[in-house]
């Protein structure tokens, strides 16, 4: 295919380029449940896999209305490009969001980007060259590991439990790396209702995790999608809140409104906000003027936290009738007890293979995500992620019945072969990591 | 800050996080003219400089009903996440869209980004290791220099006339490069009514463009956001319609209709197109569905090539009209004559140097953008690049006779010092490389 020698490539038939990719590209994983998704999309199938925010309820009249009020008045700034950092308008209502995390920042400090997702990709492009240490959780969010992959970061959790990370394990975690001469650059943490544990970090732990992270010069990224989403309690003072200039908060209106939008944002002490803007405006240019302009419309205009409340109230009985079905079909389990959030974190019986039952599970019409997805390491595969965000009470205790006789025969099969991996299968056939499209 | 060896960082009080960035946040430059731009964007500035296309015309009455129905009726879809690649009838109208571009491909082949520049980043993201060669025209957009700056390319300016670019520049080009043993990784074009050139790749020297590269084993970029606003006729047949297998193609709904809501797309051979899918997913999940279901409907339910049309007319008396003024006002200058898009690039007289110009312009009420702005390597300060898009015909001519007046002061200047800038001025703090958040 080439005439150069020092231009010469390999390829193949299928990928004449496969020789010209950067060495990054190679750390993108296909989505393995990709070929399923289809079937898990089929009416008929439960899904306690996703994490799509149920908006059916949302006043989608109103909204109509007032878009199209957006468009006929200010239409040609709303379709317009906008600058780099964001809406004004927004940036300013962002900063009374926050507000119900302890923050108090000026909007000069908030950098919105097209979804938090994003936020979180350019913290890491800015941050993180190949073999730097990012410290998670141990399970941490899929999309989060998606990207650090890609940024050839080298990922460490650390460990949890019911009250949130560890701070004896976070300690020990950083004196590890040190020690072994490693850079380690930030800790990415989902301190409320965390995806996919569903536990929360402890009010009592907040100052410990600040500090050692100050002490250790640890830049703290705080992902916090959920954070309004508590079933009982404004949440817990964010980490943000305790040490300004050590932490990235990053938030988003994905779930406290929609995500249609992909609008979310950071709010980052001001050298790294520059450079946050700059690598969004390299990236985007700008995040998108209709949606933002929406969303400040609505905010101004709608009583929003009502509207946060009434999902909560929703989210709330949807994890009551999660807990319940649990406890009536799959007593041989544990699992987590949210305060809040989308999520909960099964513990299956010894000897079953999370990824190996997932066919099978899609099979009998109820789809999970397998633990492993939550690992970088291959750890994972004794728990699922149930989320009991999107389909309606019954079907979660319909999906959960269904996954009991699915578990059960499972069962039964580990205690005839001692595995659940079937003798004509692959463990390689199983299927893992969900598309990551959604959190 | 820090009691950990291994993981110490120096840091200043301004930014203590200055040692920890990762190599490629030093690539990030700030733009110079943002502490102009409150001033550039005052209404009795004529801003000459920006890429903003001119939206005013657009049916806000028509669009605003739409975009109501759309979320009135399918709200909770339009809301909600999508999946990575983008939205299926809007990826089936794509595939139509670049028809137009002698482009037969299916909806597969199609990947939906946030706007064109983030299929820029993706491309980039996915073949470019610091230090390889991206070859681009001499002068190239900004933002893509931008980008291909952040992911530490190796950038190489080949010539271009008023054919475009020259195709025995480009196989010298390559030739130096794998000569020194560089690795060349793409060619980035813009072959319609080049930005900022303004100039078009003629027919006859697209054939030859193709086949150099295909012989070289060179991946073509082609960036065609301007390709439906020419004045007079269709555009020459694509890059990608040459050799499909060969190029990854640009679109942008961002100048045929609106770039509020920051969609555009790449056209990719499958093994690309599934690379760029996985990275768009890690950056941001999935593309904004109110924005792709907003533009589908309006493809579907409007006669958006009639508006395409009507654009072309509007920008067709705009550039009539900056053409007149500059014979008007500023003889002693050459500049090209576009056929379509929203530029022209000026040659200054002898001696004038386009950076230390700027801030004299802006005081006379008049913004451009320097030529040094498009080079990676701090050419073309003897030329800038002026738009016609945005202001009216009779500010475009008001802007350029404001301009001539600078223009003949500096003439004046560099007759009396033999340079236009003042002794009492140091070079560095002129101001040449614009907010990259518009074309």
């Amino acid at each position: 295919m080439s005439e150069s020698a020092g231009n010469s490539r390999q390829g193949t038939r299928l990928d004449p380029w496969l020789d010209t990719y950067a060495a990054r590209a190679h750390n993108l994983r296909s989505s393995e449940i990709r070929s399923l998704f289809s079937v898990v999309s089929r009416p008929e199938v439960v899904s306690l896999a996703g994490g799509m925010p149920n908006i059916k309820d949302l006043p989608l009249d109103d909204l109509a209305q007032s878009f199209a009020e957006l468009i006929r008045t200010d239409g040609a700034t709303a379709l317009q490009y906008g600058n780099g950092q964001g809406y004004a308008p927004l940036l300013e209502m962002i900063t009374e969001v926050v507000q119900y995390d302890g923050i108090r920042t000026p909007a000069d400090n908030v950098v919105i980007t097209t979804g938090s997702q994003q936020a979180l990709d350019l913290v890491t492009q800015i941050f993180v060259d190949p073999g730097d240490v990012v410290l998670v959780e141990a399970p941490s969010y899929v999309g989060a590991l998606g990207i650090f992959r890609a940024y050839q970061a080298d990922v460490q959790h650390v460990l949890m439990d019911n009250d949130g990370l560890i701070p004896e394990a976070l300690e020990e975690a950083i004196k590890d790396c040190v020690a072994a001469g490693k850079r380690i650059k930030m800790l990415y943490t989902i301190p409320n209702f965390h995806n996919p544990g569903g536990m929360t970090l402890s009010a009592e732990r907040r100052p410990s995790i600040v500090d050692i992270c100050r002490r250790h010069g640890v830049l703290i990224i705080e992902d916090n999608p959920y954070g309004l989403l508590g079933f009982h309690a404004d949440p817990n003072p964010s980490l943000k809140s305790l040490n300004p200039d050590g932490v990235v908060y990053l938030g988003s209106f994905s779930k406290m409104l929609a995500p249609g939008f992909r609008i979310g944002w950071a709010v980052a002490p001001s050298p790294i906000k520059d450079k946050l803007v700059l690598a969004s405006e390299a990236a985007i240019l700008s995040p998108s003027m209709a949606g933002q302009m929406a969303i400040n419309k609505y905010l101004r205009e709608f009583d929003w936290y009502q509207q946060v409340k009434s999902f909560r109230g929703m989210y709330l009985e949807r994890c009551e009738a999660m807990m319940k079905a649990l406890q009536d079909y799959l007593p041989q389990c544990t699992w987590t007890v949210p305060d809040g959030g989308f999520y909960t974190w099964v513990t299956l019986p010894e000897g079953i293979d999370a990824k190996a039952m997932l066919p099978r599970a899609v099979t009998a019409l109820v789809a999970y995500v397998s633990g492993t997805a939550f690992y970088y390491d291959g750890r994972g595969g004794d728990h699922i992620r149930l989320s009991f965000c999107y389909p309606p009470p019954e079907t979660i205790r319909e999906g959960v019945r269904r996954l009991a006789g699915v578990v059960k025969a499972e069962q039964e099969l580990v205690e005839l072969f001692g595995t659940n991996v079937r003798p004509d299968e692959s463990s390689t056939r199983s299927i893992s990591i969900p598309a990551p499209n959604q959190p």
